[in-house]
């Protein structure tokens, strides 16, 4: 099967919601950083599978965004998983440099810890199993 | 400071959408599996917060979700993170079993390969650089 096949029998399987967007977390397929939180159309999966430069779409600029066409930060797909339920999808991806618009690894580095929520090293984003592993 | 000032301090940096929820993604902390994506409401992250056991809020029943309540399968909060914009928390947790309601470790199962969408084993859950290492 082509590429068109796989995109109609993933496509079938995704529960897009009202805005037709469906929410995307992109993880370092080796280190295992969850690096950001973001969300795709149909347009923006099609874009992403035919290129494998992740795209997502854009709510505040209503568009697409092909990641790291403007910082150079280019997300690569490695492989694309599904949920169970069809409704969030999980990008395995290789991110060049930072993921962050905030020049930072991840999106996730703000903590919660010992009553105040304060921002933690890029490091932190690696889960302790993959720490100086890869 | 306290709990109390822990939560005001998250509170105020969380943009909740306008359904009153945010999208928040569960990883076990040492491996690194992304286990899941649900949402939570501030009740939720409350919840949360003060039991260390996650706390959801589901769409389908529109009422508050204790995971493992009814599987067993709990999830504790080891570390919770926020996203630069606010708009999304990934939830570093332990996990107990399977994360998943079709008793798989990860919702994330269903991968596209040649064409199709196909489940993979849950070792490929785990990042490439923490297998064999937790």
């Amino acid at each position: 099967m082509g590429a068109a096949d796989s995109l109609d029998a993933l496509l079938a399987r995704v529960k897009f919601g009202a805005d037709g967007l469906v929410p995307a977390v992109a993880q370092q397929h080796d280190t295992g950083e969850v690096l950001m939180l973001a969300w795709m159309s149909a347009e923006s999966l099609r874009a992403t599978l035919s290129s494998r430069r992740v795209t997502y779409w854009s709510r505040s600029r209503k568009s697409l965004w092909r990641k790291g066409d403007t910082s150079g930060h280019e997300q690569h797909l490695v492989d694309l998983r599904l949920d169970c339920d069809g409704d969030a999808i999980l990008l395995l991806v290789d991110q060049a440099g930072p993921a962050c618009h905030l020049e930072r690894r991840s999106c996730f580095f703000t903590a919660l810890r010992d009553g105040a929520a304060v921002d933690v090293p890029d490091a932190e984003a690696v889960p302790t199993g993959a720490r100086g592993r890869t």
